[in-house]
């Protein structure tokens, strides 16, 4: 079976939608894991849950779990067993604890499971699904940009389905509904352009963390808004995009849309374009990955374009915004180079964070240490946490040497 | 089966392609005609020919079924019997005319029709193609106008699938891909609101033919551009989508969109929107139909949205645009009005291209001819044609009390 086949919705018939839908959410008490629950509570008798996890809120955990029945609960942070199983007393849900019970978890069965827990710390449980044939709706960024070829790898084996919940993914993924990937032109990724989309050269390099942060559109957590401001992210995203559609790099574009209204687009060989458009709420995206390939109804606000008056586009501008570049680079040698680039970029964003470096330094010191040196490719998970580790030191000293 | 599994490619599998794809032809010397055989001359293996037909252009039509080796030519008009056949001496294409030769070729097995006589005329072949439970790619407009209960009809107790060529309904089809209808909360048709969308009622009072069919986008016939300037056009486009979507009229609406680069639009349940874009040219929305469910390159210019820079969106003004208007509650009207509508708009623009009314006048007219008599529900073609007739009628003394 090709890769196109096992993870494109393409033109195989997808499997029958049980009901209820067996459920695991791994960072059900984090945004993404509560907007989940937020959608099941509107759809209650389209869903079971099995496994809800978090990191160290026991309490939340625990009070999810009571209202939505869970068989299991497991908190990351062992530490916290004992609250968690005090919280969960006279329920019929087990607490179980620690990084082994998270992979505990990804065994039991399940129709489709939310990875959504963030950071490396989320890659063993989605690995393990992959491996055990799931349906994955991937939240977790590190999982492709850090390790997209091993997890790539280990859905193809098992057959599992990947089902991105980043708006442009997700986007993709239904564009792409019905075709085959030869039938595929281009991909467009949008891109807002950040709060610095009409900013100088100089402007950006006075520019400090709290103009950074300031996101137009999306109301998200300061080390994204920063990725957005760089426009890393989007290249991080070119790097999840590539591991998800295996249309070729070459085919895969970025197109600024300040409005963020249409989230990505599909161009196919006769040149028709499919695009998903929606109103900035991640609600929508996961509502479609959650229900795939049916639909459910959300208290999502309806797009009004009418309203909306006005979409623009305009081309991106790789000398003020390098990042994707680098993303695309790092792509082309492959290997250690994303991982490498991911952890040096959270490491510069956090400088950065502390006014430790210059807004422009965050580009300037991921391309230093991605120069810097070149680890063999990760075998592994264990590998890719090993690069990770120590690219976050090589990133660490550039910082100092900028500072 | 429900008219929704018969009409839409849902979930359900389409059937393989065959290779090569028996193709039939109706109007082939036309717009439509041509440049359905510009595709399958950049794709020659994947299509044979079976029938080809042309109203009276007997060496257009001999000249393309030598170049495509057809099996039979069709001249609609008995007089180019001769001049067909001669013109076919020596080939081993067989020479065919009248209307019964036209139902005849319909009869032929063909894995493809493209649907694209204009007219009344094109009625009863694709009624015969319907019948047959053929793929039938529809160009012409007044099969879903003026008879769409019956063309529905014969397609759902055939299982014959209707690809829609138009730009808007072809762009719904391809947005509805993977869909079943209970999945759509919405669809959008666009507009580009014409020559006049800026003009005010006194200036669209004062306007001549020279000034409506001046169309902003589309290179199209004088009858249709002054269609989009009254944007009856986008009436007659919502009848068609009434019955080749069945979402129920309230969750079709109109959206007008200056720029045209946005085809039109879906709406799911969970408010996720799907668009189709493309550049401005029929062989996209063709190539669509002539391919699916698989896709054809085409030469088509690819979608540069960089460039376009901007598109704009405005709510549809019934005050000055009354037509979509009337075609909604014709279509609420049912039996005969929708055909009734048509034919007293086809005399009504007639009349205003020969300048004997005013711009203002021509909905007027449709509006008093649908208002002033009930003829019974059409049962079969002949009632159409003959209400049809009599529309026209009924029309004409309305534009000599005008004038």
């Amino acid at each position: 079976m090709s890769r196109a086949e096992t993870l494109s919705p393409g033109l195989i018939v997808p499997p029958p939608v049980a009901h209820p839908r067996t459920i695991s959410i791994f960072g059900a008490t984090g945004s993404v894991g509560t907007s989940t629950l937020d959608l099941i509570r509107l759809n209650p008798s389209h869903y079971r849950i099995v496994a809800l996890t978090a990191h160290s809120d026991a309490a939340g955990l625990a009070r999810l779990a009571r209202e939505f029945g869970a068989q299991v609960a497991v908190i990351g942070d062992p530490a916290q067993h004992q609250t968690l199983a005090d919280a969960l007393e006279g329920c019929a849900t087990q607490a179980w604890s620690g990084p082994q019970a998270l992979l505990d978890a990804a065994d039991l069965d399940a129709d489709w499971t939310m990875a959504a827990i963030v950071g490396c710390a989320g890659l063993a449980p989605i690995m393990r699904s992959l491996l055990r044939g799931r349906s994955v709706a991937l939240a977790n960024k590190e999982a492709l940009v850090s390790s997209g070829a091993l997890m790539i790898e280990a859905a193809r084996s098992s057959g599992a389905t990947l089902l991105p919940v980043d708006s442009e993914h997700n986007a993709i993924f239904q564009c792409l509904a019905g075709a085959s990937y030869d039938q595929v032109q281009s991909i467009t990724l949008t891109a807002s352009g950040g709060p610095f989309r009409t900013w100088t050269l100089d402007q950006m390099r006075a520019a400090g963390p709290a103009q950074a942060v300031a996101h137009p559109n999306w109301s998200m957590g300061a080390k994204i808004s920063v990725d957005s401001a760089t426009m890393f992210n989007k290249g991080l995203e070119l790097i999840e995009a590539y591991h998800l559609f295996p249309v070729g790099l070459d085919a895969i574009r970025i197109l600024v849309h300040p409005q963020s209204v249409i989230h990505s687009m599909v161009e196919y060989r006769d040149r028709s374009t499919l695009a998903q458009l929606g109103a900035p709420d991640m609600r929508i995206p996961i509502a479609s990955a959650l229900a795939w390939p049916d639909r459910i109804a959300t208290n999502c606000a309806p797009l009004d374009l009418a309203t909306i008056g006005q979409l623009t586009f305009e081309p991106l501008d790789d000398k003020r915004f390098p990042g994707p570049g680098i993303c695309r680079q790092a792509i082309a040698a492959g290997g250690a180079a994303p991982a490498i680039l991911n952890a040096a970029n959270e490491i510069a964003v956090a400088a950065f964070l502390r006014e430790e470096i210059g807004f422009l330094d965050i580009a300037a010191i991921v391309s230093t240490v991605l120069a810097g040196y070149t680890p063999a490719e990760p075998q592994c998970l264990q590998d890719v946490l090993a690069i990770d580790k120590d690219a976050r030191v090589h990133a660490a000293a550039a910082v100092r040497t900028r500072n």
